[in-house]
């Protein structure tokens, strides 16, 4: 059977799982919920995710819910079948350090950056206005991390230096904040900016936007 | 070179830590920085932690910071090695589900106690009066996410099944939860307070709770 996502495919988690599997070379199929609604419904909570969010995966029958689990699942199941693109070394201290990045991207980097986008993305497509006091602080403490962003990417293209799962988590949050006018958070740093510049023009990347159509999206 | 740990021992991420160099059987030293102030000075920000924080960890020369990262790493290096304890399983699909309750952790359990204790524990260490509101506000989401970890834990020791490195993460932070007399929301729930029970009275537990004198702390 092949592996089900099952969530938005505009999300940025549900973008981040269908990056890697592109990568891992893996088919799968995105299952659209029938409305933000149906999250917080009952069956919802007991069959799918218990704390009402998205995406899910089903991979033949063995459900997994939380983004950085599933692509942790996918990486260790597939990783070398299909392509030979390594998302986590096999080596225990390269990898230490993807984990040590993967733990900076979530509370330094997403945490702000999610706060900006509820608000700049999320709150004008249900109608509401953006908080700015939100944005703004948000914005404040994500330009201070990007400071010390510059400094981790002196001299390295990639976060441990080489390309990896890590990446990843970055690119479709990061993409978003662009279409919501915040580039030059990442434009105004070289070190930043060039980084950028190598994980989101990757083929993967540029594939999954045409496909899903994420120039349309907002 | 014995493993060092470096950060002050009463932490609830130091604690971790400790606890999974123990169940390791890891022989290791603790640092204590010699003050606060320290984590922020360019020299520590340069060397040690890019945002300023702690602990972090150096295993003979590897060094390492992020809580989440360095335990992952202890267990990928050492288990097995020293005692039989099984904190990440090798079954893909059963390290899946450690991965996905470490995500439950991070975002439903640990982002709502941690604002409370930083206004029941932290603020009062430094002579500041808590803020009732943001406790308030974050009892109210944790008392919310118990609630599914109550029907989480229906029928169930641990909360994968078997006890691992997923449940050490919840324990020192819920520790002093209790300390700060906020015990009622894990006793009030049964499934809660058994698994809780289940976790705190872990030999190795306790021995960290009179080796580092816990029950004098706040
Ligand atoms: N911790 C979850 C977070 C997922 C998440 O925040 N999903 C959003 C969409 S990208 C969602 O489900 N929002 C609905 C809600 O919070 O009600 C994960 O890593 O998968
Ligand atoms: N994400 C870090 C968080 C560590 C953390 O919050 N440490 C606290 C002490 S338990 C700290 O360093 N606080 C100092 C500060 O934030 O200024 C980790 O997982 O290790």
């Amino acid at each position: 059977m092949t592996i089900q996502l099952y969530g938005f495919s505009t999300y940025a988690q549900s973008l981040v799982i269908i990056h890697v599997l592109k990568e891992l070379g893996l088919s799968y199929e995105v299952i659209q919920p029938a409305s933000l609604e149906e999250m917080k419904s009952p069956e919802y909570l007991a069959t799918k995710h218990p704390f009402g969010k998205m995406p899910i995966l089903n991979d033949d029958g063995f459900q997994i819910y939380e983004t950085r689990a599933i692509v942790r699942y996918l990486v260790h199941k597939y990783q070398g079948t299909k392509t030979s693109n390594v998302l986590i070394p096999s080596d225990v201290q390269k990898a230490a350090l993807v984990e040590q990045f993967i733990s900076v991207e979530a509370n330094y980097y997403n945490q702000p950056l999610a706060k900006m986008l509820t608000q700049l993305i999320l709150a004008k497509k249900l109608g509401n206005e953006p908080d700015l006091k939100i944005v703004n602080e948000a914005r404040e403490e994500l330009d201070k991390n990007l400071d010390v962003y510059e400094k981790l990417l002196e001299g390295k293209d990639y976060l441990t230096g080489e390309f990896s799962l890590v990446d990843f988590l970055h690119i479709p949050s990061t993409y978003y904040a662009f279409k919501a006018g915040e580039g030059e958070l990442w434009n105004k740093r070289p070190n930043v900016s060039r980084w950028w510049k190598n994980i989101s023009e990757r083929e993967s990347w540029k594939s999954i936007v045409t496909e899903y159509k994420l120039d349309e999206v907002v």
